[in-house]
């Protein structure tokens, strides 16, 4: 049961005491009932909770698939948007698997020249496709997916498409499970009682990240270490239920904007799948931290003067890596031109962890309040550890907040609309 | 003096009325005399409004230069952070032109894992740098240029790495100029009088510009057309003024973020390169609006529940594109399982545009104040007007918000901290 995980609170101090938090924990038991008994809003969502929620036999079986896939071709295309793609994308750019096989995702806009280029890139070459979509009626994925499978007729390089199509979806409903059904594709199930931004557990992120040769093995128990660690309703005692209540107090005095701010850019998506996880959970009833993201030391010199000195309607999470996959260190230079030769010697970890000491203690001083979240390495499991660790704490966080944190109606607006302009028969 | 981009403001006039408009018409009016008249706050670093900013020769200079570096090599290293590689990047990724080189960013992090693999993609090539620095002394480029200048030494691709180096930088002060000067580095100047941020008209742009292959000359040519159509002093009259007044009011009213939304990802660095624009130039005297973006249709289904039900603290910018470069048509599918035959025979920028339209009218129905900026086409003369645009558009609005939009104080904090924790030695 150990958290590999480190949370810092020590910069929220001046805003959030030990003290208030403490006031809080009626509200935290509170919320932790309404969870674990699934009594509280949108319970019938909670599947994500059980870990493992894949039995071994389709564990088994996806990481028996992904192997095929590599051994047949050195390409598969991901086809998916949102819940449906961040969290494998999130795991495979952080880890970057170089023995596994290039993801490349596609359905993700309706962008013609990124589609365009994509099939480009495809032409005459043998490639697998997992298409991913609860409903199959997404327009983004179904319509890329349509392209592709008009595309992959007339490629030589691949005799009988359907057997390189795997589609990921709902058990019976919908329109792609019928297609599926019907060419004979290999299927896997969403389960129902998993919302998109919490499946990255399931086949929906679990079969590309097992095709890019990341051990999904490690990565789920990972998350189930995670669960283990962070099951106590004290507040002091579970830093997720810590992390939910600190970010929930800055709300209430006033913060409007938390900026999720990694050291090392292969974080990136990291940031995009939490954007989606805390924005779609928490934003409605007009309520809710906006979640924004950056990239430094790279977005210290271009966002660092506004979240040092702008409206002071900021907090700032800090995600730590404390060793990196790789080591560079600084060579010395005999004429020192560059006057860097006081770094002679240090590796860039050594230096960027500076970086991010003198940006938390700039940040706090200029009245941005922050806290870190650090990871030893960045490995399968200290990532599965991470990411299981925000599913619970946006839980909390988003039943603090006296919303429903597993729908999401407002994203049924614009569709609404788009599909009128495009004249969607009705159903 | 043809302006080829529109702005429409229709979906603000339920927050902002032209007569509220009107109202602010004598604060613009002394924005714009203190601007043409140079003499508001930071009207030391005005140089970019004077268009063209380079000779003749200079823009020669740098053509040439591309030209040698295409002959040679396939790979151009770009050294810089921030306004150093920014709107470099912008222009590059979004016209993806592919008939030049491929452009590398270095020097934009500290992360050893992301620079280790650049060098691995680097071994036994040939390939040019341009280091682009103003002071040289900024630590990210600096320790990056380090590097991959020992790098260099080793790699028997490359006998004498100083002729592959081009230096842009200060004309005289800091530690780039006497590097270059000593090892005999082709050099460029960074203007006196051009902050980082405005700097993609100088030679920091141009030559990474010009080396990917696209026509400088015809950015250039964008750029000051724009600036001509923007010259009057009447809001409206002036869509950059009228963008300015526009967010201006709206924060006033309290809105706190602005999103800046592209319908195709080619334009993410855009949105970066608009971020560092808005955000170094506004964010100070705790003011200013924070700068988003969010890449559409892709964030529709992350952001999309927050920015349609969220925190009532949002405004919208969308950049649209009329044509796409590559144009894909959805095919007719026999047996219609996926029920998309409706949509048989529509370019997908048909579809992009209804999403957009949709996505539009629901963010404005929920309470979203939105304006579109459109331009018909990705050339480099219309993402010349767009940058000119938005640089003339954020002076404006930094003089109604009575800061000085032109400098930077509070990036400096962090760095101190930095340094200090490195043990740097003091001048």
């Amino acid at each position: 049961m150990a958290c590999k995980i480190q949370c810092n609170f020590e910069n929220i101090k001046p805003d959030v005491s030990d003290a208030q938090l403490q006031d809080m924990q009626s509200e935290i038991s509170a919320a932790h009932e309404m969870l674990v008994s699934k009594t509280g809003k949108g319970s019938e969502w909670l599947g994500w909770l059980d870990l493992p929620l894949e039995s071994d036999r389709v564990i088994n079986e996806i990481s028996m698939l992904a192997e095929q896939m590599r051994k047949d071709t050195d390409t598969l295309v991901c086809i998916g948007i949102g819940g449906s793609y961040l969290g494998a994308r999130a795991v495979i750019d952080t880890l970057q698997p170089d023995n596994g096989m290039k993801i490349v995702y596609a359905g993700n806009s309706i962008d013609s020249t990124a589609l365009a280029n994509i099939l480009d890139s495809l032409n005459g070459k043998k490639f697998w496709v997992n298409v991913i979509s609860k409903s199959g009626t997404t327009l983004e994925p179904a319509l890329a997916f349509r392209i592709i499978r008009n595309f992959m007729k007339s490629n030589p390089a691949i005799q009988n498409p359907e057997q390189y199509i795997v589609a990921t979806t709902d058990q019976e409903k919908g329109t792609l499970k019928p297609l599926a059904d019907k060419r004979g594709y290999k299927t896997f199930v969403i389960p129902d009682n998993v919302g998109g931004r919490f499946s990255v557990f399931t086949p929906v992120g679990l079969l590309p990240i097992a095709a890019s040769g990341v051990d999904i093995a490690e990565l789920m128990r990972g998350a189930q270490d995670c669960a283990g660690a962070i099951q106590n309703a004290d507040i002091f005692a579970n830093d997720a239920y810590r992390y939910a209540a600190t970010r929930t107090a800055l709300y209430r005095q006033g913060k409007r904007v938390e900026i999720l701010a990694n050291f090392n850019p292969a974080l990136h998506y990291i940031s995009e799948w939490w954007k989606q996880l805390f924005g779609e959970s928490e934003g409605k009833e007009h309520k809710g931290l906006f979640p924004a993201s950056v990239d430094l030391t790279t977005d210290l010199h271009s966002l660092g003067q506004y979240i040092q000195d702008g409206e002071r309607i900021l907090l700032e999470t800090f995600l730590i890596v404390e060793r990196s996959p790789r080591q560079l260190t600084v060579p010395v230079d005999e004429t020192n031109a560059d006057q860097l030769n006081y770094l002679a010697g240090k590796t860039m970890d050594d230096i960027n962890h500076k970086a991010y000491q003198g940006t938390a203690k700039a940040h706090r001083a200029g009245g941005v309040p922050n806290m870190t979240i650090t990871l030893p390495e960045l490995s399968a499991y200290t990532v599965g550890q991470l990411l299981f660790f925000f599913q619970k704490a946006v839980a909390i966080s988003g039943y603090l907040l006296g919303i429903n944190p597993f729908d999401q109606p407002g994203v049924e607006a614009y569709k609404q609309n788009m599909f009128d302009l495009l004249g969607k028969p009705k159903d």
